[in-house]
């Protein structure tokens, strides 16, 4: 299974011993903290089943999720430490039941070392990740509150390619760095215009086109 | 001078030989925008003499300087396009006359494509300018205005070297994403408390112990 990280096939039968033999699988419940800031650099996690979401997290403990790691892929800015470069106060946490793998930081430390391409590609990975986290940075300074929820309605029900989908307000809150009470109160005047209706833990997009005129 | 660049080493002769030749020297006088959002992709560029601020610009055209790229350096966060990563809303300009050469976007990529190494290196590089950039905006979203003010001069006269430097509050301003006015009412306060004294387009840092408690 560990075929599917980007880099095993680049590494010599050696190097891919020293991988199998080093990957811990870590079974995840629903809303567990996989990793805490503060914890000692993890390595790169790798969701065999599930879904984790990355979020930063501010001095006051207002939690901001950055991006989500879903099944097959993997989170190498949890290994910030080996990449030699910035270790924000960062938090990951199972969004529902989880089975994960970690590559322990020194194993990946030793094989970026000893393999340009794992470098290559590890360093290519952290700059996807690194996009991610600053669009969404962008978004909180220069972006109104009501233009982010627009924008996380659409995304999502792009996503899961549905117009209705499970997220509470508690979520969403995290998801556009806001407080449950202001998503309830933005969500209701959506649904008041007729832009989504609401459901227990469920939104449903009813005219994606006025969230486009959203944010306009 | 091209040797400086930090994987001419790995080159071919040939490939070294298609560097040279697409390298484009431009002459930049102190305030001249090197990069300005919307433009094309530009590519790598390269410090000969000098040194540049990379910003990011809000909707309402709020700059906000997130790290420099002095004499020596080059900055690839201008070449997003062929990163495949986020272009986001970049400015780039001279903050003193200087001279800077381009590695146009197409012969990067063309590079970046024949020799992993110079994949390698660049996504190294550009993991390492997206960690300043975080780093920035993760103190604009979590930090107050007066502890960004207290890390930009306590950075600042380290960087220097000294206790005294010379920046006009309009440049602070862009540091630590806030207006002038706001600047020079907090420089006054901090004049006041005795801990900076103001001249004419300069700072003096009297008190760097009350900055660190001002970060507490």
């Amino acid at each position: 299974m560990n075929r599917e990280i980007s880099f095993y096939q680049y590494l010599t039968p050696e190097e891919q011993d020293l991988l199998d033999r080093s990957m811990q699988q870590v079974p995840c419940r629903k809303s567990q903290v996989v990793h805490r800031h503060g914890d000692s650099c993890v390595g790169l996690i790798f969701v065999r089943k599930g879904r984790l979401a990355f979020s930063i997290l501010s001095e006051e403990g207002r939690e901001i999720t950055v991006f989500r790691i879903e099944k097959g892929e993997s989170c190498i800015l949890s290994a910030a430490c080996v990449l030699q470069s910035l270790e924000f106060e960062s938090h990951i946490t199972a969004e529902v039941n989880s089975e994960i793998a970690i590559l322990p930081a020194p194993t990946l430390s030793q094989l970026m070392n000893s393999n340009p391409d794992v470098e290559r590609l590890v360093y290519k990975q952290a700059v996807i990740q690194y996009s991610g986290v600053l669009r969404t940075m962008q978004q909180i300074i220069f972006l109104s509150l009501e233009k982010r929820l627009a924008t996380f309605l659409l995304e999502e029900s792009q996503r899961r390619q549905s117009p209705s989908f499970s997220a509470t307000h508690e979520q969403i809150a995290r998801y556009i760095g806001s407080s449950r009470e202001v998503v309830t109160r933005m969500l209701n005047q959506f649904a008041g215009r007729g832009i989504v209706s609401l459901g227990r833990g469920t939104v449903t997009v009813l005219d994606p086109e006025a969230l486009e005129d959203v944010l306009m």
